[in-house]
């Protein structure tokens, strides 16, 4: 399509220097995050900040902002940060929620860089940490057709979505469906590691690829835990 | 597509019982939102259950949960109770963040009870209310292509996205483009009824259209706001 000469400045991420397969770098490709994390508590800032100061980024890129902070990197070092900066929430015991977004296959914001059949990018879905902190979830998963041109990449939503939650239920996270979202629960690790696979899975067929997921931590509404079996392995 | 025998069982949404026309009906044409309120306080509790209380439905459907709450409804008794829960927070001077998504033409949650060529759904794009209260979002857009199988149905997702992008230039709203959403900033009315038009602006070519936003609210971060401009008309 023509560009639009009114449309935003495209900028481009570090790590998108052209590359013979954008599907290589995960900079250049668009795999990252934007987490907003919400902490029910006067002294919120104090506890975020806590909680942000310990994680290892393990080379992902951020960018804090108001709003959210996003990251960028690879899918494994996603899950992973993710999970640690989820259970340090949990671990405040204060009520939070975390809202993400993870997106693929289209770097540059609103223009997308990539043209369709730059990917898809296949990697392998990256395996959950156990936290031992309960969790409820909603998730949503987009896979797009804007840059599904290229021959494999059209996105089949159904297709994608029964395949994702197929995976959520060997996960055993899958709880059912609500209007607009499948509810996920279980271990706080499982239940990010079911949506980092499900957008990654999805992301074999199809370039570009988000999915939003909010979290609820330490809600009075939730079961109560046990100690003993919340420490353990399952 | 043939049925999955283990995709879960689909709930029919009250009000959508078969008719001639399935856009004339909010309910029955999947219209609603999903929304997750957190305040940064001790007594998120009671602030949020006093919000939630003084609110006017009017008509909407309410399902509430632990992780968000649903509601169904038209699009602008959907911007009206957003705008007031939305002052509502803001009113109490913690810091909060509200996430919300809005989807139409998917009734049905996982398996979309339209086939495809059942929409898109034209109406008026409703306008906001400004309540002088500042807000900085994260927006993002997303037309689905697995209803987009009639006529004049198929997504454009970047002929759309710019479409309601200048429809936030419009609004005055637009603030740049970050990795995977639009900044939006201005009166809190001004940046729910962007997100708002910008879902429905789409959902007039396209039957499947959901979009995410998530916005800060009292941000030590955010400019200090001048009450008197604040409680001003624009």
């Amino acid at each position: 399509m023509v560009p639009d000469p009114t449309a935003p400045t495209v900028t481009v991420p570090a790590g998108s220097a052209p590359s013979a397969d954008p599907t290589a770098t995960p900079l250049g490709f668009g795999v990252g995050a934007r987490v907003t994390a919400s902490v029910m508590a006067d002294d919120y800032a104090r506890l975020l900040v806590d909680a942000l100061a310990r994680l290892d980024l393990r080379g992902l890129v951020r960018e804090t902002g108001d709003v959210s902070t996003y990251l960028g990197g690879d899918e494994e070092a996603l899950l992973g940060v993710l999970t640690d900066l989820g259970e340090a929430l949990a671990r405040t015991e204060h009520h939070a929620t975390l809202g993400i977004l993870l997106s693929r296959g289209c770097p540059g914001e609103v223009v997308c860089e990539l043209p369709g059949g730059a990917g898809p990018r296949r990697v392998e879905l990256p395996a959950p940490r156990r936290t031992g902190r309960y969790a409820a979830a909603e998730w949503s998963l987009y896979p797009l057709a804007d840059q599904g041109t290229a021959e494999g990449t059209e996105p089949d939503h159904m297709r994608d979505i029964y395949a994702a939650i197929d995976h959520a239920r060997t996960l055993g996270t899958f709880r059912g469906s609500e209007h607009f979202a499948t509810r996920l629960e279980g271990d706080l690790g499982d239940v990010l590691a079911t949506a980092v696979a499900g957008w990654t899975m999805v992301g074999r067929s199809v370039q570009h690829v988000t999915s939003h997921l909010t979290i609820s931590l330490n809600s009075p509404s939730h079961p109560v835990r046990e100690p003993a079996a919340e420490g353990g392995a399952r």
